[in-house]
Parts: structure tokens; sequence; C-alpha cells
């Protein structure tokens, strides 16, 4: 009866994520009971590895230099939000775009380079790993922060992505969010 | 680097679980993206095995009579929500409760009898199964429907609920949701 487990590697992942997606996002700021609820559209492509664009973020990330032997599958995200937390100005957009280098360390486990992180505006480097049912779980040490992130497909066009912000120490949560992606199919 | 995996046992899990907790919930509605914001107490108390609900409930689900050797742990869940679903009407309460019996079948899994179902109001058995992180991971088939719910905690006091609806056959995904709960610690 119970349900069979399956995990992934990088490469599954990172396929099967490739697409549009129309996301609908909740935070929820846990000192201040509050809520955010934001539409936005997500678009991830996968990119060659031996884009200019990779080996240059992979020069900037030094804690990995020698190590570009073990890049597999980068891929860039791109969205476009627009927010309800100004319900007087429906109009706010707010978009940007992220390029993301996994480095794979065993077929479950790795670090994952991006060129903007979740929690601050810097490059950000994250460990990876995935569990026994193919959940995707990221880690990321900031200065003043520490996210942890997982994401899981519950069909091939429908995935799930929660977000935990601790404060560095990790005692205590911040904020949390979720996301409900629907993959855009083609017309 | 990886984060050092940590596996659970129902035991753990309803003894971390037991207590008063402030809940922040938003539920997705995929086909209308339409988001519901809730904000709920939710009071979660052990059982003894002998209580006379508990045997009253085990001896309503049929499939596992002869087993109540394997109750593990059975517990109470209490909740009352306030939803801004209707602003119109922000007094608006729901509330219930529902009596819940683990049935171990082995450390990492087994069955869940509810006396009230997550998606119909019904009495319900799932099956459960904890992830090599300690993510309890819940199974229910309903008549017309199929519910996925994961719990997992982000510290002692602090744990996190996301539940995905899909279809009976499993193809269509119908709605999600995400709950952010902070244990209320006593004054």
């Amino acid at each position: 009866m119970s349900t069979i487990l399956k995990s992934m590697t990088i490469e599954q992942f990172v396929a099967q994520s490739v697409g549009k997606w129309r996301s609908m996002r909740s935070g929820h700021s846990l000192a201040f009971q509050q809520f955010e609820d934001v539409l936005s559209e997500v678009i991830i492509e996968s990119i060659e590895k031996d884009d200019s664009a990779v080996q240059d973020l992979l020069s900037t990330a030094t804690s990995n230099q020698g190590h570009s032997s073990d890049i597999v599958a980068p891929f860039r995200m791109e969205w476009s939000a627009e927010s309800d937390w100004e319900p007087e100005d429906p109009s706010q957009v707010s978009s940007g775009s992220c390029l993301i280098i996994p480095l794979k360390k065993n077929d479950y486990s790795g670090i994952l380079i991006r060129s903007v992180g979740y929690a601050e505006s810097e490059l950000a480097e994250s460990t990876y790993q995935f569990l026994d049912d193919g959940t995707f779980l990221l880690t990321t040490h900031y200065e003043q922060s520490m996210a942890e992130e997982r994401i899981w497909f519950v069909s091939d066009n429908v995935r799930c992505r929660s977000s935990v912000l601790k404060t560095s120490a990790g005692s205590g949560v911040l904020q949390t969010s979720f996301a409900s992606e629907v993959r855009r199919v083609k017309a």
C-alpha cells in the first residue's frame, strides 16, 4: 500500500523543469502573520556548458575553481511577477533572471551556483541533494540568513516549491513561501 | 557540505506535534488561479490507546480489524480558522476536530485512520511513510479524489504542511495548500 519512492538525478530534474510555468506563490511572514500572494510566470531554459556566461559565473565562484568538469545541465531562470502586496498599485511588476550551474558530486547531491541568491541579491552557492522520493532539497547560507528550499513534481506538468528562511544561526524562522507551478502547454 | 538527513518514527512525529499551533495557511486553486489565506489555531493532543473513542473508530474502519495491536500514539486534532475568503464577513470562523489513529507497519510506514478526511468529510484511511529527512508523507484515496500531504519540521517549534489534491485517476491536480505552523509557547 505504500507509495513507491523514486529518486531523481540533477539531469532528470533540470530536464523536467525546462519550460514555461504559471506560478501561484504565497509568502508567509511569521512574525507579522502577513500573507503575500503573487502570480507570476517562470521560464526555465537549458544553456550550453561552454556558454561564456557559464564560464564567467564559474570563475567568480572562487570556491569551485578546478571543478568545471563537474558541471551538469546549467540553466537560466526568468520570472516576472505581479504582486498583490500593494493593492493600490496592481500594475507593480517585479521581474528578474538568474543563471544556475549545478556541480555534481554524486548522483544525489552536489553544489549549485546561482548568479542571484534567493534571499539576498548576491552570488550564492548552495548544496543540493535529492530525497528518496525525488524531492530536490537546496540549502544556502547567506551572510545574514539561511534558506532551505524544496522542489517536487506532483505530475509531469505540476511542481511545488517551498522555502524557509532562517536566521544565520538557524534558530529563528523568519518567513516561508510556497509556490504551485503549472506548465504552460503550447497551444 | 550536505545536510545530514535524519528520519523519524511515528512516535517521535506525534510527540513533536503535540501542542498548540498558530497556523498560516494558503490554498491555491489551480484552475481558477485563486488564493485563499487563512489564519487558524490548531491543537494536537495525545489520547490513550484504550480510550473508547479510539476503539469505536477502529471498529468502524473495517479493513483493519484484528490489527488493534499495531496502534501507536493516537491523537486528536482540533482547529478553528478565520478565513479571508469572504472579506465582507471577517468573523466567519470554521472549526472542527478529528481523531487520528496510526497503525504501524514498520518504523517508517503504516496506516493512518482519520475520523474525518482532509478532502471529503468521511472516515479516511491513509498510508503514511517517512522520507529519509523525516518528512511525513501521507497518501489518501477518496471516492472522488486523492490527496498527498507532507509535514516536516523546520525547527522544534515550526512545522510546514503541504497538500496536493488530485482527481482519483491521479492525472489532474485540482488544488494545493501550504501551512506554516508556529508553536504557541506557554506564557
